[in-house]
């Protein structure tokens, strides 16, 4: 498998797809990829025109980035066949938003299987935010409101374990709505058997066949049922969350 | 109708169900209510021996605070048949925790019909956080992580707004992430005739008959799709919500 899986997209006062740009260069170079097939289904709001307008504007703000890569966009709103155009992509890039209306949309149009198979053949795969969780087996450890009810939680299952992007440690002070790793401990609480891998902001996971490496600027913080969470620093070869 | 929706049980500091306490007793005494039918199935994680003994703590819990006014708590996880003890109760409090869970049990359990007919023929209803979460026609403003799939999204629909409990204004420093006030307005983009009550901790809202009002120390603010949020101040007359 070729994924990379990044937990936001933009660090605060940054432009767009600011700090992640080196290691997507560096994804796309070492796949030589010259256009991705973009799915733009968690950008709910981009617009106040609609969604069609807010898929266009999204798709013309992922484009700007990746053609400093020399790399071609193509949103699959566009295409009346969507399962068609997964079948003839050479990457899948899956943008952040709201993960629950990302997953009624995947469930809605079909592609939840086609993507999957795609990628277990070797097709290179790209998500941030809604799109790291969506590599998933499911949405459930997503921060996001749920604004739609999917078909299904079901996700595309390419990892074994559950990421939380955005994980953070800070709480608003004077606050007493849950934590961040209180929500990851309610979660284990009822899904004793399944790993979370809280990955902060300016971070990603890159796998490359059986292997899977920390990347980015911050360490990663993995939660499993009654055990302490455990630290990784960027760089750790986590390959074993891979294989457990 | 006679409800009580309750943004959060406990303020940072306090005693559990600190704040609320003046409100819980007046309600109470309001309806004469000496025994209530309590549904801990938000509570997930107060034991790691599981979910039987996280209700059990639960229960203590509330009971601890109830016994104050001279009201008995029985929780609705002792009753083989949930949906009699639904139809013999005085009350139904709904305590707070992961909203998904809650739904997911009252929807397994076939709690929303006999528990929503009961509460328009007169019965009191009192509910905080996933509590006041549940009062309303889905979850789809919960905060909650969404840790289990219910059946359906769909909720008791007692008012015809949705509530967002612990609304807050603060985001963390250098966090990406979106704003509470960001969610919500991804959720007005594709619900865009459902109005949202941001409901900021320590506060609540009481309904009686047609009349509702908010309660507590903090304003409330009130979102719709494509006008600027209005603030509420405690003490406002909120019945066009009802009727709207």
């Amino acid at each position: 498998m070729k994924l990379l899986l990044i937990s936001n997209s933009t660090n605060p006062g940054e432009a767009y797809l600011g700090w992640p740009r080196p290691f997507i260069a560096g994804f796309l170079k070492k796949y030589d990829i010259s256009k991705v097939l973009f799915i733009p289904y968690a950008g709910v709001n981009l617009s106040a025109q609609g969604l069609k307008k807010s898929y266009d504007i999204y798709e013309e703000r992922v484009s700007a980035v990746f053609a400093e890569f020399s790399c071609k966009v193509d949103s699959i709103h566009h295409h009346h066949e969507p399962a068609s155009a997964v079948a003839e992509a050479e990457c899948i890039v899956v943008g952040g938003g709201n993960t629950f209306h990302l997953v009624a949309q995947m469930h809605h149009h079909k592609l939840m299987e086609p993507i999957r198979k795609r990628i277990m053949q070797g097709m290179p795969f790209m998500g941030w935010s809604a799109g790291a969780n969506v590599a998933c087996p499911t949405l459930r450890t997503t921060n996001d409101m749920p604004i739609i009810q999917p078909a299904s939680f079901d996700c595309l299952n390419l990892v074994p374990f559950q990421i939380n992007p955005h994980y953070l440690d800070a709480h608003p002070a004077g606050h007493g709505g849950e934590t961040r790793q209180q929500r990851i401990e309610e979660f284990l609480a009822i899904n004793r058997n399944v790993k979370v891998v809280g990955l902060r902001e300016a971070s990603l996971i890159e796998v490359e066949g059986l292997e899977m490496k920390l990347l980015g600027h911050k360490p990663m913080r993995l939660f499993q049922f009654g055990i302490e969470p455990e630290e990784f620093e960027p760089g750790s070869d986590l390959s074993f969350l891979l294989h457990s």
